[in-house]
């Protein structure tokens, strides 16, 4: 367990450097901005899929797997999207190494070049689009409902465990529509499902809205998206989805024969969401102590410590929690036992807090004289005497509340962090004292955008779906503006 | 559906290739050797993965994910190792595109050079085990039982869809043991736990065995497999679980304090089946009409075809089918009714023959009139008319049934191939005439098996773990041997 975690409030960053390591979510590997996802960590992801895919599979998606290497040629097909990736990407170049003539090691074959340069996907539009040129004839072929769960790489320079990471995993669906309308409802819908899973799933509140022309995908007419906002006022990108337009289908000439027997282009989307989503969990609730888990996420639920003094006291506490363990298994409550005999109590306690195990019972010789259990909740702290007949109905009632409680504490928090402003004086002053969302008119102009992305590292994060019409002047030209747009700075 | 598929007796090589395309499993893309696993063939996958991911959390194991790269260096700490993998092996040089400056389109940056070129994994030991060498510090520590569902690329010049490809999808488990018994406990655990799953729900009978020292995995002091045999009398290593010694210890100096307090190097194993399980899936059971699945791996285990004239005769069939597809859906049978009014019954027909839909139903007007549906298996397309009444539990035997008969069908020509032979004359002829595997005396020489392999392409694909000890003499050379060995010609 190590020494104590460092507090948000003195080196927020440093906390969720540390938090991540010592809760056994992962760590850096020994190549470079590549991490490893420990057991904890991966479970963690392992739960989040499975609600993911569900969810996928539910509006009518189905799971395919496309090559990791995308032809150099291929990337230079759609021109904004090139300018978007070239920047960041791994380059195969060889597919041989051999022994060095003069004995000194392994070597680079140079006789075993490509012929053309591989990337290794830093996302698929291009090597799928390629592949639904062959697929897609007919308006019978649509729609075509596409998700693959992949890993891609993006050569980051500066690189934080599941925040940016030069390797990452994430899903990708690529869907294909007939007309213009059903893309951009696809769209939509999948931004759509993504604020349902960040919020009932990892009790993470989230904006749904669209992003400004300078922060779109490369090779996307519009980007939909949620944002969340984490503890120190940071807004962090927690998943988006495109509408392509015919960008990618003239590219790579995807036509489909209409009913009527006319060749036209086919309309696309792209969506995913990636283990920064696990980043994005760990500091949406974790507090000092470590780790706070949303009870719907969390691979142990229920933890149950025994406190006692030799073998026989175990035994005894083992026999009276055997069958609890057994009824909250059935109930599809995953619980763990923890009878290690080289690890105290007081280690354990810390070691579950760490972890963010939502439910924790501890049971010792006077809970076995009374009949009852010690009960602690992870988000709150709080502890309490629970008679062992009612100890179920109280894990149920305590694993729905703290997933409830996680989630309007982050609500709360994002409420009072969403500031309205009407001057640039009044916004820099809010996003040094205060930070969180910035609700500001804006002239609608890149120029005027990367002004104050200069002169304050704030961008826009999304234009709100909810936003409400309202005639304003833009704080930075005066120019007219129809509705507020939301700054912050951001992971 | 095009043409139709090339018979298995006409050119076996070639129904295969046409199979796993027309039957929507998979299909070459535009990158050398990599293949696009098409929806139904992934989720044919899935349930593999769903279930072998049950098998190895039930035995203890949990999952986590290692980095795609992997550094020079570091493959050149195992000695044996780097020689079996450095030949095939994807070398990433670079990590940034350009525009030329002749403006000739995107080029590799040579300013983006990397200090030390990296390895796409073609297996994960040495990533993992630099990992192992921070984990593992005490007794307490072990075991350390890990899998990793992942991608790898072995650079094979000559490709075929799901049985050899550059890029695979596969798991790999690695664990760390303290003692040299336990890490072989579980190297053949795991090994039976795959015979397991390809006889249980592959329904593709194995022969368990060790591989000699030349089929060993590079690194491995042994190698246990499981062998299968395809309809052409060829053999597929359809998995294989390597004890590993204290190589990968040693190469990375991972040692644990035991009880006692000493130093000590740690023990290994490591497992994987992989993508070409699909393909040994198709080649067991697959007739002259398309794939013959497995119920328990089938995407769509039920479909039913309304045979109908006009809208108001399909609505009827369709009212009448509901109350049926709910209740198999209920019992967890997957079940599709397809009312496609773009193409015929017949045509339907012969689709899901090809996709080996495990169990078909049709149901016409007569059907209607009589409260009957025509029911169909696909391993023997036998079609009786069964009572609305009793058609569920019909759908229940027959899934069960069908499981069952293709193992049995497996097993009989499994039985009928294995020949044993006590002369080279007799060897080669059987080889050229009958195939399958060839039981024969050898006298365990590396020298007389290339001989073999040199003469007939036939490799010792076992020794299987049930050989009884019988005295006899090697075929070739004439010394004495205590056992037969498997022989065969193999994929």
């Amino acid at each position: 367990m190590g020494k104590k975690l460092t507090k948000r409030s003195e080196d927020y960053s440093k906390w969720y450097n540390e938090l991540v390591v010592k809760a056994d979510l992962a760590e850096n590997s020994g190549v470079r901005g590549c991490m490893v996802i420990k057991p904890y960590g991966y479970a963690i992801w392992e739960k989040m899929q499975a609600e993911l895919d569900r969810m996928f599979k539910e509006t009518g998606h189905e799971n395919a797997y496309f090559p990791l290497f995308i032809p150099k040629s291929y990337f230079s097909k759609e021109a904004s999207h090139i300018e978007g990736f070239a920047k960041e990407c791994a380059v195969v170049t060889h597919y041989r190494l051999k022994n060095a003539e003069d004995g000194s090691g392994i070597i680079v074959d140079p006789d075993a070049k490509l012929e053309e340069e591989l990337i290794v996907r830093p996302t698929s539009e291009t090597i799928i689009w390629d592949t639904y040129r062959r697929w897609i004839q007919s308006y019978r072929d649509l729609p075509l409902l596409i998700n693959q769960w992949a890993n891609v790489v993006r050569w980051e320079m500066r690189t934080r465990l599941f925040l940016r990471t030069a390797e990452f995993l994430w899903q990708e669906g690529h869907t294909a529509h007939a007309t213009k309308e059903e893309a951009v409802a696809e769209a939509e819908q999948m931004m759509h499902v993504y604020a349902e899973f960040a919020e009932e799933h990892m009790a993470m509140p989230v904006i749904k809205g669209v992003k400004t022309e300078s922060e779109r995908f490369a090779g996307a007419l519009e980007t939909y998206c949620i944002e969340a906002l984490m503890q120190d006022g940071k807004a962090l990108q927690a998943g988006t989805s495109h509408f392509l337009g015919q960008n990618f289908a003239k590219a790579f000439d995807v036509k489909f024969a209409t009913k009527e027997g006319k060749q036209e282009y086919v309309w696309a989307t792209s969506w995913g969401v990636s283990t920064r989503l696990m980043g994005a969990l760990v500091m949406t609730h974790s507090d000092d102590n470590g780790l706070v888990l949303p009870p719907k996420l969390a691979p142990i639920q229920v933890v149950i410590v025994p406190i006692y003094k030799g073998l026989e006291q175990l035994d005894a506490i083992a026999d009276r929690v055997a069958p609890l363990v057994k009824e909250l298994r059935t109930k599809g409550i995953s619980v763990k036992f923890d009878k290690r005999d080289t690890h105290k109590p007081g280690f354990k306690f810390n070691e579950y807090e760490l972890k963010g195990v939502p439910v924790r019972l501890a049971i010792g010789q006077r809970d076995m004289d009374n009949g009852t259990f010690e009960v602690a909740r992870r988000d709150t702290l709080e502890k309490v005497t629970v008679n062992a007949d009612e100890v179920v109905s109280k894990i149920q009632f305590l694993l729905d509340d703290i997933q409830k409680n996680i989630y309007k504490k982050a609500l709360d928090y994002r409420k009072e962090h969403i500031t309205k402003v009407d001057s640039y004086d009044e916004f820099k002053a809010v996003l040094e004292s205060k930070g969180g969302f910035i609700a500001a008119h804006w002239d609608g102009t890149v120029a005027t955008e990367d002004l104050i992305k200069e002169e304050t590292k704030a961008t826009i994060r999304c234009v709100p779906l909810d936003a409400e019409e309202e005639n304003g002047v833009c704080m930075v030209t005066g120019k007219p503006s129809k509705k507020r747009v939301l700054f912050a700075k951001a992971y």
